[in-house]
């Protein structure tokens, strides 16, 4: 979602107009699910896709085709047009026929031109992502400015409704019903309060991946990671290892030792670990530290043989079996890999699981 | 692997030299099966690396010591040595203990330097693996040169003994020993005939992909499977789509339309297919000329609803149910996949496993 919303940041920045489309209500079979998002701009004699997708196919056209509409080629809004508008995708029908999907489900699209004026929202929301922030934001279907809620004091466990808001000022009671609406959901939606119908969409910060061990497995690992979208943090204390030179989409650091190698990191149950040092007695050492983080996903390397070892180590410092049964080990879907590629993508298929 | 061996021509060519490690055998549990490469440089205080991995940690680190000592900083081999040898770790001991491996196995590698003299041998190699060839590398282990033995014909089953021998004449029966010993097998081993050991390296064509259609799942699909040594062909019928803009690591092929679309493509067993067309009829008429190959793997995208109405189609064209069953539909591990991005991990995952 980064370099989505940096295209979104640097066009609008430039002054430059964009439609984006979001797919705000996907019911019965579709190829991908509410919340995906594309990002067009104007050329010549029409619009093309900057970021993102609603599926691709015969759909994907036809929204292209409607943000030509929404936004002529010199990128000011058609007259017939208020910049925004719904597009309802009956998939059972045939279109379905042409498309990648064969049995029906409907599509709702919603498309908004968004120019300059829409650049402080974005990057206040760029930030709170960044600070790992889960935001909504509220835009009205017909008109009207949008607004985004960000949750108090930082949570984002969602567990905490209200918060501030920025933007177009909403009151209490609808922001309450936005916070209960979207809480937990990835999907956009459509949110009616009051006689008026809202997009309501979750932006939620990437996923933080933690990745002890910058050598050989490591390194496609990363890339792959990032490539699905993680914050990835590679760490080593090795400096000419955990290099930005060898690990250019991830935050390489350097650390004095492999005690203490959490601080700094981000620990909740968002957070997922890969254990992947040089030796098992790193490993070892970080593995009893990621045990007394919350981290939803702690994942190590090695053969079972190395990793009964390196669990009899931690029982015997206390760790229980509960402790223990968190610990994806061996790391990764077993799917035969042996080069340091191929356990890089079945790492990564595990991380997406 | 065409990385690697690019890399080891260009520096041969440059008139540089270096210092090859192969993995021969591997008993026990090892991180990494025998025929892993790694290729090292000379530089001021050592040697670097410069592509491949003998699986890293303290045996990369010692075989970089190694490799240090047969050739000294000025790339010259060092007096002790002939340029060649082989060293044992045992990984039961205390080697173990610092290292990747904690439940023993053994290890040997075979050092060799290259220079300017093996490259018409490496080139030779090069031109095999771009046919589709699999080749056999015979190397005595102490010293003299070099064979390359070439299968009869092209023929690259792996059923074929004998044929076409590169570089140092050997006599009849020690190339039909080596085939013997080395076909089927992807590792690298000791031959021992007649009182001299030879290390036996069998070299393997990229495996051929063909990725019907270029759309959002293609790409990363394609960007994957290149990473994971795959010799990789995009084919679409839409020349925006399948452009080398959009396929850097592939080779992207425009079609007048999906009729007769496996012209030209590899079509026995070793060939992998992955059919991600914009729509379920192109997905279809690819299918039914997919099923008439030879293809290892076939996987086409889809819902399970969808897969049932492309079936009940092909059975209508005269498709067994043994037919559609060589079919991996839908593709990719279940793993969860939404985007195109996690759908290209779930596909690249199943063309590891």
């Amino acid at each position: 979602m980064s370099e989505y919303l940096n295209t979104l940041l640097a066009h609008l920045g430039r002054g430059e107009p964009l439609v984006q489309a979001t797919i705000l209500a996907a019911l019965g079979s579709t190829p991908r699910s509410a919340g995906s998002r594309m990002l067009l701009a104007p050329e010549a004699d029409g619009v093309r896709i900057l970021a993102g997708t609603v599926g691709g196919g015969l759909v994907e056209a036809q929204v292209m085709a409607r943000a030509t509409h929404i936004m002529d080629s010199g990128g000011r809004c058609a007259e017939r047009c208020a910049g925004r508008c719904v597009e309802q995708f009956d998939l059972t029908g045939e279109l379905a026929a042409g498309a990648d999907m064969i049995c029906g489900g409907r599509l709702c699209v919603f498309l908004e031109r968004l120019g300059p004026g829409d650049l402080p929202l974005f990057r206040r929301l760029a930030l709170a992502l960044r600070q790992g922030q889960r935001c909504l934001r509220l835009t009205p279907l017909a008109h009207g400015p949008a607004s985004l809620l960000l949750p108090k004091g930082g949570c984002f466990s969602g567990e905490c409704f209200g918060g501030e808001c920025f933007g177009a000022e909403i009151d209490g009671e609808l922001a309450l019903e936005a916070w209960r609406a979207g809480q937990g959901s990835a999907a956009s939606m459509v949110l009616t309060a009051r006689g008026q119908d809202y997009a309501l969409e979750p932006w939620a910060a990437a996923s933080p991946l933690c990745i002890f061990g910058a050598g050989h497995v490591s390194r496609p690992t990363a890339q792959l990671a990032a490539m699905l979208g993680f914050r990835v943090t590679v760490l080593d204390d090795r400096a000419d290892f955990a290099s930005a030179e060898r690990f250019p989409q991830a935050q390489p650091r350097v650390l004095d030792s492999y005690a203490d190698c959490f601080a700094g990191l981000p620990t909740g149950p968002e957070t997922f670990v890969v254990i992947v040092t040089r030796g098992h007695l790193h490993d070892a050492e970080v593995l009893a530290q990621a045990l007394r983080t919350s981290a939803g996903y702690i994942g190590m390397i090695g053969s079972r043989c190395k990793r009964d070892a390196v669990y009899a180590r931690l029982r015997g410092q206390g760790f229980s079996e509960a402790d223990l049964g968190r610990v994806r080990c061996p790391i990764g879907l077993a799917i035969g890999a042996e080069t340091p590629e191929e356990i890089a993508v079945s790492i990564s298929a595990e991380l997406v699981a």
